[in-house]
């Protein structure tokens, strides 16, 4: 089993940005974190960080030719990309949301995702471990939908 | 580390409840689910359903005085409860929603939650793994703070 | 054919709340006149009132068992319970919206019904007939579905 | 007792309609089942069909010199018509709104009614049927208010 | 000098038409009004009357060749007719809206009026003597423009 | 007969003020058309004009003890002051709202008149001739309410 | 003279519910306020503290029979019951709004209270001395209705 | 092959019509271009113009038997008629909405159409020649479809 | 301890103003009302009316260097002065908003309070006894802060 | 003759992409066809896709030097983007709007096109067919403007 | 070059108003910063501040006889004065409008500022310093303006 | 001290791109402005233009390890991007918004600023000459924090 894990904009400033509000952890502590978890799970992860929406679509869309499944953080992108949307419904593979923080929890205009609904969930509030949380419920979507 | 689990109305309906869009499972069946898992995590659970929104709020304030966490899925008073809400913020302890279906896919109505700000997290669209997925989260964030 | 009507919270109080908006005849007289009608078309009825939330959504659950049609009035709650809208979805069975007053004649809020959506029909406006025009229809649609 | 029955627009059309949100039943059949079941009550009826406002809002008009009561499915004027609305106000006569789908189940634009508001009661989500209820409603409301 | 004088939907009713709101004075009774005034202000007037919202286009449509300006009580139309608004615009002639109540005191929706954007001016609440107040308006805009 | 004439904000600036909206006339101009109008009509009038929404006020209250009517364009502050509103209410004396521009087919904020609502009606769009229009509606409405 | 006085969910955790909000006193500490003030007033009270919705309907309804007006903190309830709206209509005694804390200072769902337009004010902000500055009001108002 | 070309209210104006708007073109030379686009085509053509919304829907209404696509500017009624999306729904032909301007630059109302959406396109801001486009995306569309 | 009390635009009115509304007391008996009740607990008062919005700030402002406390009824400026909120906020005193009539079940926008958010509580709907409630709050505050 | 075609977000994965919403056509086919159509209409056409708002941008801004027109699919970034609205405006050359898909009948945000006020006309609902109607109305444009 | 400039109500108490968001200079600091940068400037600066939006209005107004730019701080007027927008606009000098705090960074109904859409630009969130750096952008405006 | 400044979208395009709106002056005009007055202001500049929503990300988090303060000109991203106002929230350098034009005075979605909430303050509607004066307000920033 595959999955393709996308990390969008500033995420690669995590530890340094807005500590109090997105932990200390690394971008590199999380990826590890995950790497990690994929291994105990069977997965194998292929990760990509980037701060452009066309490479973030562009990784989506590559995804279909080797992945299972989608576990995608868009980060500032999910409240304002119908790009990044049509992307994970052009591919179809089952995608998983991840937000670090709790973005019910924020400013108004973080709690509308326009990527969520083409998602299969959404996880969020929970930093890097939401990340593993995923891809536990990857595998399950997988699993299920091949038996 | 102890561990209450709510669950909201009509959740006793499980298996005979539209299950095109609520799945097979019986809460019974989920309720296992979260019983083995807790106990393989070393969390004792106490696992309750009301289709009343009072002894929802009464389950929430005792737990005060036993959980170190709880896991809510409030069902359909996510929407329209700020007595829940306020009953959350009452005990203070970190609480996390649950959601069996993804609720950023359905009605307009069901993208707002009342209770979600209050929580550390939000896990939705798993079925009866989001349970699971929360009583692991739950556990990190315990112990993070207890340390 | 058996059909469950359900009085939600201050019908109760018919006769003495507010007789101008609601009129002078009492939940009991409107029971019997229920009662009546049904007899003649030959429908069994189990007539429940309640004030709580959570009993209301118990009583819709149970009629699973036992009704071929549900008529309610779910009164204050039509504008604010996602949770008995879902208890309506989750038994399935054909149900009929009725409104003593003209609800769209009304305040704005009692404009917006959040269970007419899953139910067949609604009919508001005629006082205590309406529950009588309610069985007409109910066993119009029985009819014609189990033939 | 007499009562004009108003046919709104593209109800000539029932039958070949959409037949899964309308039904079979063509207007015919309809008229029929009025005619059938006012004959039973004692009502004389006058049946009129039309897709223009205007011819809709003079056939209201010249009820005032006939009519004891009006019972109108101004379809897709519903939504849009003030000036059936007056209309309805000006003859002063008891009013009820009939829709043969739940109007309450379908598109945003469908839930605000221009004209129930000026009805004493609104029937909608039971086909034909709806007529023959709205006439039931409609001898109660002159009785009542003759005695 | 020549005015087309446009009355919309129900006002033929007038008198009979909810006498609190719209007053006790016919139809009759302000046309020969305002054929009076007309006379004293050496203004030609055609009058007319229509409960169709074509027939009102079609006869500002013809105003173009005949009349000099336009004195025009949409009525109901004057809220939902943007097909009125764009015959008002194509004439191009000055038109001054008339309403008999004040529509700022009424209904929500009574407030927003579509024609009056493209008319010069709007007189509301003065009765019959509104039309009367219109045509010296329209007088005075006509000299104006012709000087 | 005796009328308030009140004029205000920025209606001292006439002439000067955006001659393309406004038009040329200074209100010394304006103010003499409706002394010559008002000696014609059989009316005492007073005019007043004051950028202060407190003088406003004060001159509205003082009319109780000295006029029969009010004529006023509250200008800028129609569409904020509620103040004005409640002092127009307070008086009780029939007034009648003047702008000399179509409010309709200006700015989006220039449509809302929360001092229109308490008057009897509304004239707009016609420039100082508005006030003369407003002179004669005022007559009309004291003569009717006197007799 | 006889008062009932109702709190609503969550106030039987004051002192230990988020005091910064709602101050350290408990509830039994309030309710003693309560009673020596009425005492002070010659009043008999009656006070209940129920979480459950349908509870405070009922004993709404009951106050029927004993009081002479209720004062009524309905927490969480205040901006999503309409049920307890009727009940406080349908018994029409004179009722008094009571809040905490500032609602008008909080979070935006809040500052709508469903309740308030069917009681004779409301007073918020205050801590536990709000219920007795109501009961002061109560007695006014019934001494002046009475008289 | 057979199409329906259906011209809504003040199209008939079209040279006349605030030529900065809406072109030179009259409604004559339009037709002509349809004729002769249509004859080259190979679909004979129906072209009908009326300023009536119950003609436009009768004429939608009639196609049925006779038309294989429905070209249609409904023009002012786009954007308020309830009653002619219903009829293009009843008919069920294939139908294209034509616009002579571009709807998306100019007031916000003309941004929204109650119409487009049960048609298959929408083609905008070409002045006449947006008929001869919907031709050919006709013929496209029923060649399609009878393959 | 001392109190400035402040009463906005119109309340010189009272008595003579929509005595409907806001009762038969004049300005001078609540005055007197206030006086007598300040007296009794100790505190020393200055009342002041306005109906000029820069004479209410400017009051506002002066009370820093005299007053404890503030009680104000903003009346119209309370749903739009913005000045008047900052200048509560900038003189930071604890501050009791009061209105006569219960502000919550008029028209909508007297639902807004500007000026609330700024204020420690708001006591609405008791006439003239709401500023002597304030009184009793007003010391209430001053003495806990002090202590 | 020279147009710019600009294909925007995701459409690289037609034939592959939601075949039940795009048609099974891929862009290459698309394109061909638009060749060829471009051929027999004497146009130069310069093709290009990208998933990167910044490369649309630049792809736009540099047909300044090259093209006479643009025909632009913009895809998701129709609903978000002002910067592709910005550089159409800032060319100012001729651009014709193409969506495969007929938006106006799909999700609520898809009705919003940020670029289409800034374009010509827009085409939608016709699949690829849409860009061959689209180069046929450049060349009218092109050509009228020219002449 | 001669500017006006115009400090808005509660500016006044700069220095004792809410320092943490105002900052700790007085109006008298930073008058003097103003007059001493005008000096550099070689600009002639008259300063006002007023807590009466009449006198800001008047101020404005009298600026036309004296000035070629205005610097204006509306402050609290800024979101709710249309009379001093309509003074702004009646002047018709290039005016700049000044906030001393980032306004886009506080309450949402700071966001709206009805006076900027009639200045040439706005300047917010740098304290005292805004206003020099206003005079800057005003003489740059005048040199351009009368070159 | 070191700043950096950021064009945004399109300003590449200036002098060419509606130079009406956005005046004759080239970016590369202003960019030897800018240099000029960072020169006599002692301040090391480093300007740098894109198109692409991730360059202007990734110079943003860059700047973190260079800059002292951000002069930042989103363009067209200012409406839409929530990912550069997280950069400029991750990096958390002094940040100042500069546009061209009056924002407060073109189109609704103008107004909105994602980026501007996260910024400094906010400088617009005097061409060029904006970033010169944000270079001032940012020394000024940068000393008084570093002091």
């Amino acid at each position: 089993m595959r999955v393709l894990v996308v990390h969008g904009p500033n995420l690669n400033m995590l530890g340094q940005r807005e500590p109090d509000t997105y932990g200390a952890q690394t971008l590199e502590q999380i990826d590890e974190m995950i790497t990690e978890a994929a291994e105990k799970l069977g997965i194998e992860v292929n990760i990509i960080q980037s701060n452009h929406e066309g490479e973030l679509i562009e990784a989506i869309q590559q995804a279909l030719a080797w992945a299972d499944a989608i576990v995608i953080n868009p980060a500032g992108y999910t409240h304002t990309s119908v790009a990044i949307r049509d992307a994970l419904a052009a591919v179809g593979l089952p995608a998983i949301e991840v937000h670090l923080t709790n973005v019910h929890a924020r400013e108004q205009f973080r709690r509308r995702s326009l990527t969520a609904p083409v998602c299969r969930g959404q996880i969020s509030g929970f930093g890097g471990v939401g990340y593993v949380l995923a891809l536990h419920a990857a595998r399950k979507i997988v699993e299920e939908e091949s038996s």
